[in-house]
């Protein structure tokens, strides 16, 4: 039997979804099959559906093109098969389509849009209450950020003791009531007391995260979603490859077709013994094989790195490589990699006892804008210690700290950077300075825009000198201050006064 | 002819001089000699005198023990020779002899008192005036600065092209009304308008410098004497080796009897290109050579470390080699050079253009801190913009930061540290952590004392366990605040609360 249709017009970069009943006797996950092919005059994409539950199957497709597309839906989920036609339409204001690596160290959407990642890190928001989920979705909505980094299976670790709001798998989870702040460390990556049958989906969970996903996107928030992490007390972190894949599949097949999707392979890969760098290209040739949208992938480290320079790698996703100096190192990993330098860690704001999580909101923000000036990009996080262990690092909800907010301020001056991204060039060795990221500028003497970045130190005034034809404008940025002071126009050999306080830059922008 | 006399009693470490008179015809400086010889039971030691104008000829001794000595003068400089006793009493009450190394990473005065140094640098303050001379004492007076650098040329740099109150040598100095703030570079080591006889001291040049260094004796701060250095218009950085042997020679007759001495062969070696490592060999051994009381030898870089494992060096003297970190390495520098790591210069409080001389006073005190308990020590300088250019860094006067009085509280810290000095342990990755510098402690796997230092991290609470058995007293230390804050009596496991503040420090210490 065959049923055509025609479809609902969708948006481009939107979803268009096949929903068809199915089979549901014996094991739907690994039983039955279900495929989708969608094609139109530039497109041609085959993706994997994936069952629902009570008999439910879908198939998910993010058409790329303002075309006419036709599917067809096969496979031996039913005995039935499905094909049809539908329409796309361009893309709404807000819909600039997924993310995309450009011009080697930065980002851009698939409409050229520039992308300026301004990311959070809330490990586990998504499987926290209604309640609290809404407030971190409120947050985030006032918020600068525009990418947060999550995990698809539950934490276990030091504040991570809650049971999450429900489980991966259909099974029965180890008792959580013996865990204590000094015992939790002995249950990581201990399955014992758990019953999982780790090929039976709960579905519940997967849709719930689909909705977070969804939530995010309406935000315009990149959705970072990490697929395998050590923190573990259940044994989703010890599954062997089928399962793996298994899983690996179902998630690609699921929320795949979000635009603002990211696959983060791992947090912490090298913490992660019972993974071998062979398991890991095996997990990315899984991926880049199943996504026909090429989704933006990196893997994370604790210590060493993994090695960014794999092609499937798009982009480098680091933790902090030193208490002292991280964001000082962009430049350097800029040059090894080429390819954009993302500082996902680089220790959160907050008080906890832990060395990663107790950093002023001065500093995390003086760090910001050392990875930006070198042409890089920074992450956030926050670790205040409250009654509720409430932490934004794994739970959401409200920040407290006095970053976030100057991260607004970042986020518009580098709106206002012309071309795509900083490049950082050199300069006086007590200063950071950058230009724009343009390969046609590079042999220039002279370029059309610079900000100078002092970090710590506190100039009263420094001087310049480019030519002595050209004229400048300059401007006196607070970066904590956050304000921004006209100091007029110049030319020849010139000098601006600053007002002797950390954390200032300047921005000299020719305008003749 | 010849003379016997009983000289006037001097005490231990202090100065026997003795004053005769002799030829002053031609150049008395190179014409003729004049030599001492001092013997007791204990000591024999064989100094050169020097002339010091109006037909005054000087020998000066520093004796080691209380004992009698017999003295003989002799030499070309007369016809007369000169002998004698004279008796030595012990040394007064904060006389406790020259500094020297102790157990291989810190300093003792000769008489086993522990020497911590807090230094600070004015490189010029003794060639100002002698209201801003006063001002300078008062201050050192009423600080925790035990140690001074500073050079015995004068300095010519930004913020330095006043004329100095004198000269070293008798002629003319080039024209100083041409220079600028902008065109003073161009004058670094060009010693063209200049007149000098290298031959001919201006012996009220090295009488005055002599006055300086005796009232710091007085306030029991050592003069680390920088004996050759880049930043120089009048062509006292370029002469040749014999008159760089005179120079030298004639400072070590002149200065080293005073106990407080040091020797900084140079500050910045590296940036005088003119002197090659065999020139600063062949100085050390100048220096080595008639120095018979073995006063402390160092030499200072800009970039490149000298090799600091050269046997005449006793202790490392270096500037920071990194805008962001500086002294984390000291730990490393331990290891490397078994020698005291001191850190002359990382950078001053301030807020001039120059990124060495604009850090604030908090990140000065980190730096101290982080040196301190990683075995090293670390060392201070001003340089806030004024409208008579007096910048401590280089004229002396008042301090205007904040740091200084912060080294109070570290040296009250550190004098109540048991033995002698502190040692890096391996900690926590994210804790600095030190005990007493004790070979015999090393091997127990408990101490009876620990200093940890928190840095730019705010914990709100640190876990500690050393056994099950011994009792430990905890104190809370806020190094910014200067506030200890005592927490009790603990044992087996136990934590300490603190209040998620930058720049704390937890002291434990065994009590049973």
């Amino acid at each position: 039997m065959s049923t055509f249709s025609y479809l609902k017009q969708v948006e481009q970069w939107d979803i268009q979804e096949i929903i068809v009943e199915g089979y549901s006797d014996g094991n739907p996950f690994t039983d039955y099959q279900i495929r989708g092919s969608f094609k139109s005059e530039h497109q041609s994409v085959n993706v994997d559906g994936f069952y629902d539950g009570d008999g439910v199957y879908k198939v998910r497709f993010m058409p790329s093109f303002t075309e006419e597309y036709r599917f067809q839906v096969t496979g031996s989920f039913s005995d039935e098969s499905y094909s049809g036609t539908f329409v796309v339409a361009p893309a709404k204001e807000g819909n600039h389509g997924p993310v995309r690596v450009a011009n080697t160290y930065h980002f851009a959407y698939e409409d050229g849009a520039p992308y300026y990642p301004i990311g959070t890190t809330c490990y586990v928001w998504e499987l926290q209450s209604d309640e609290l989920i809404k407030k971190t979705l409120e947050t985030l909505k006032n918020s600068a950020f525009n990418k947060i980094r999550f995990c698809v299976f539950p934490k276990h670790y030091d504040y991570n003791l809650r049971e999450p709001r429900s489980y991966p798998y259909v099974g029965i989870p180890c008792d959580s009531s013996v865990l204590t702040k000094e015992n939790f460390f002995k249950y990581i990556g201990k399955p014992e007391g758990n019953d999982w049958d780790y090929k039976r989906f709960n579905v519940e969970y997967f849709q719930h995260i689909e909705n977070c996903i969804r939530e995010l996107r309406n935000l315009s928030i990149e959705a970072d979603l990490i697929l395998f992490h050590p923190y573990d007390r259940w044994g989703f972190s010890l599954m062997d490859r089928e399962c793996d894949t298994l899983y690996l599949k179902y998630v690609i097949a699921r929320f795949g077709a979000y635009r603002n999707v990211w696959w983060s392979l791992a947090n912490e890969y090298d913490l992660m013994p019972q993974k071998s760098i062979n398991d890991w290209e095996y997990i990315a040739k899984v991926i880049y094989t199943a996504d026909p949208y090429n989704h933006l992938r990196s893997i994370h480290n604790c210590m060493p790195f993994y090695d960014h320079s794999r092609p499937w790698i798009t982009h480098c996703s680091i933790q902090r490589q030193d208490i002292y100096k991280t964001a000082e190192y962009v430049t350097e990993w800029r040059e090894r990699y080429k390819k954009p330098i993302v500082l996902d860690e680089i220790a959160y704001e907050g008080n906890i006892q832990h060395g990663w999580g107790n950093i002023s909101g001065k500093e995390l923000v003086r760090r910001f804008w050392e990875a930006t000036c070198r042409g890089g990009y920074a992450g956030h996080g926050e670790t205040f210690m409250n009654p509720n262990d409430i932490l934004w690092w794994s739970h959401g909800g409200e920040l407290h700290g006095e970053s976030s907010e100057r991260f607004q301020f970042l986020y518009k001056i580098l709106c206002e950077t012309p071309g795509m991204g900083l490049r950082p060039i050199k300069a006086s060795w007590d200063e950071v300075a950058a230009t724009v990221e343009d390969k046609s500028s590079e042999a220039n003497p002279v370029q059309n825009y610079y900000l100078y970045y002092y970090s710590f130190m506190r100039p009263s005034f420094r001087e310049f000198y480019y030519d002595d034809e050209s004229e400048f404008e300059a401007e006196v940025i607070d970066t904590w201050d956050m304000t921004i002071e006209k100091k007029g126009t110049f030319k020849g050999k010139f000098r601006i006064e600053l007002p002797g306080k950390e954390y200032m830059a300047i921005r000299i922008r020719k305008v003749k």
